[in-house]
């Protein structure tokens, strides 16, 4: 503790004298060591109505694993959030990620003609317009979704390409219990099968449980409408649950008495239903955003190492920082108070002493479970007693990034 | 307690029965009572890259007070968030309102050559680039800002403007206090002046126990890069003050030993320093979102009423609604934690019985203060034992709402 304080405190001298990286003003500065803006951007009416950011912010999702291209959209078509510029916990919804295995032609639906049937094994079957749901008792949460295909590999040069296919937003709606509820739900009813308006329907099978405990109808994302991309005008969020499960274009949900094979299942196919259900919950996971691959360090000094963890099993407790390759590990601090299945930002104060070296971090959730080493993960997943050399199933395990004397920052898994 | 649980539990077949405003399907729901969507939305580089709303979404921000319009701009050019369309409690970016006196034209700064200078009665004057300033140790945190001439009068017909002028936002940076810690602040220096860089230099004189506690210098906004009319690169946060101390475009902060009156204080000249300085507080405030002026509810039935509320003073500890225009008051529900000085979202769950009736909302804060109403506010700014017909200072009064038989609502100050 007594460490981290001289590290702060004495951040400033150690940049200059080491690094020359932070500039000290001249003893009677000037105006002129300040830059006059390169002119003014003249309000207009679209301005007025709906702002922009900045020409000189670039950051942009990008194709997930190099198989879908503006040119070339296919089925399979996945877009990865640019988490090297992260701030925060929120993801912006323009850069919030997308995953679907059912093409990219996005649904163009009119709010005003667009219903949710609530049907199958209740007593009342039910019809809603969004005017009806925005009518009833709602809530305001941050949560993260993630794909399950969200792993990195060695060939992978940054953390938008490792870990960019989850997002955190604040997402509004009505919880899926509200409608059940009043629906009647019958006693030997246990599954739920919510369906999409896709050109492939997208449904998933979804354990009563469940669907009575936290899962949301969202109408609401960061403030706004739910994005198109997101499932406009509704999408369904199962907190912690992998992504595919968060239906979207959300327009009908059945409740039923057996889990239902369906097109998103292709992740599922060996599984029983009962460990199906296990299994769709997101492990334990964090990463460094900064300094991460393909960052440049301009030298030796003071910086704040960032990042974001999270758990489908509840809150982040704690996050930990490795700067020698997982040899000893330090409590990072985490920035404000961590929420139940959302991104939580953490920080870390760090002196690189140029020398080359190797940073981790991981998750430890509120029920104990604690984020693996890619040993782990490969052991985890051997059949047969030797190691894999791919994660096949979720991916949640540490991921190392390499810094050279150089202050280039890489990828470290071999 | 009983009575909202009740209420919650029947709300559809009352809302069905009295108002037919909530469809039951039919015994076996078809397919045919869903609709399909209008068409598809093909990606493209654009949408990949950076998404964008629905078509169907045109919510958008308005001139303040009429006195600015996209064919007018003048110095003063303030337009206000559709608080009426908001949801949860981040402002999207694109929909923060934008206050200024000194002109609709937005710097356009190049991020690489901006620079923040900490100077004046320091030890050490320090000139610090961006990447530098994101090198330091950060904090995220949630902050609203309001316009201090944020209030509403009997001429305007809804919330957006009434109460447009605030925003809440996820805000990212370094605290002020960490520069000036490192800068070295003499003992006799009592106020910082934080200049931007605008046509004409926006600033502001700060009591450095203000500087020294909770001021942040922001580069983030909501996930991604302050936005230009929120500041880009760099904005200071003083939260839970005016908004005209939240300095845009920031590139200076000078400590100096007494209170510089500056192109921002023509609201402040007749306070002295001590009585200014206290005055910087933005009171408990609320408001209703839904159903508010201009709405139109479809008849009885049961409704979610919802709001915002917020305090300079800290965390909002609770809200009050009434529904008998302020005879009785019940305690709303808070979703999820209040934040201090942040957007906390209320909600109330409500039967209407078809009768007229007027709806408020009051605020009370974690430090005991509470949200006056409107003959309380303006008997507090009476000089001369007559109450004041309009609130010359801040208003954080109590707003009335009336709900007519017909299911319309109007602003109910007269």
């Amino acid at each position: 503790m007594s460490q981290k304080t001289t590290d702060r405190r004495t951040f400033l001298k150690r940049g200059a004298a080491i690094a020359g990286g932070l500039t000290a003003a001249a003893a009677k500065p000037t105006s002129a060591q300040l830059a006059d803006p390169e002119g003014f951007i003249r309000g207009s009416e679209e301005l007025v109505a709906y702002g922009k950011r900045s020409r000189f912010e670039t950051g942009h999702r990008i194709p997930h694993g190099g198989r879908a291209s503006p040119d070339t959209f296919g089925l399979d078509f996945h877009i990865a959030t640019p988490l090297q510029e992260s701030v925060g916990v929120i993801t912006p919804s323009s850069l919030h990620y997308v995953g679907t295995t059912r093409g990219a032609f996005v649904p163009d639906i009119d709010p005003e003609k667009h219903r949710l049937m609530i049907h199958g094994m209740v007593d009342n079957p039910l019809v809603f317009t969004l005017e009806e749901l925005k009518r009833l008792p709602s809530v305001t949460r941050q949560h993260f979704i993630e794909c399950a295909g969200n792993r990195s590999n060695r060939r992978h040069t940054n953390v938008q390409q490792t870990h960019g296919m989850t997002s955190n937003a604040e997402w509004t709606g009505v919880l899926l219990s509200t409608l059940l509820e009043e629906a009647g739900v019958h006693a030997d009813a246990d599954w739920v099968v919510a369906e999409g308006v896709e050109e492939v329907k997208g449904a998933s099978s979804i354990p009563m449980t469940k669907a009575m405990d936290d899962v949301m109808i969202c109408y609401g994302m960061n403030g706004e409408a739910v994005r198109p991309q997101q499932g406009y005008p509704l999408r369904l969020l199962a907190p912690g649950f992998e992504g595919i499960f968060n239906v979207k274009w959300l327009r009908r949900i059945k409740v039923v008495d057996q889990y239902y094979m369906t097109y998103n299942d292709y992740g599922h196919l060996a599984r029983s239903p009962v460990n199906a259900a296990l299994g769709y919950q997101i492990g334990p996971k964090s990463v460094i955003t900064f300094p991460s691959g393909s960052q440049q360090l301009p030298g030796a000094g003071f910086y704040e190492i960032s990042g974001l963890a999270w758990s489908g099993g509840g809150r982040v407790s704690r996050v930990e920082i490795s700067t020698d390759g997982g040899a000893s590990w330090t409590t990072a601090n985490i920035r404000g108070e961590a929420q139940p299945m959302a991104h939580t930002r953490f920080s870390y104060e760090w002196t690189w002493d140029g020398s080359p070296c190797e940073l981790q971090s991981r998750c430890i959730d509120e029920i104990g479970q604690v984020q693996p080493s890619r040993a782990e993960a490969l052991a985890f997943f051997s059949t047969d007693g030797e190691p894999v050399r791919f994660v096949p199933g979720q991916d949640n395990s540490i991921q190392p990034w390499r810094v050279d004397s150089d202050g280039s920052v890489h990828n470290a898994i071999t």
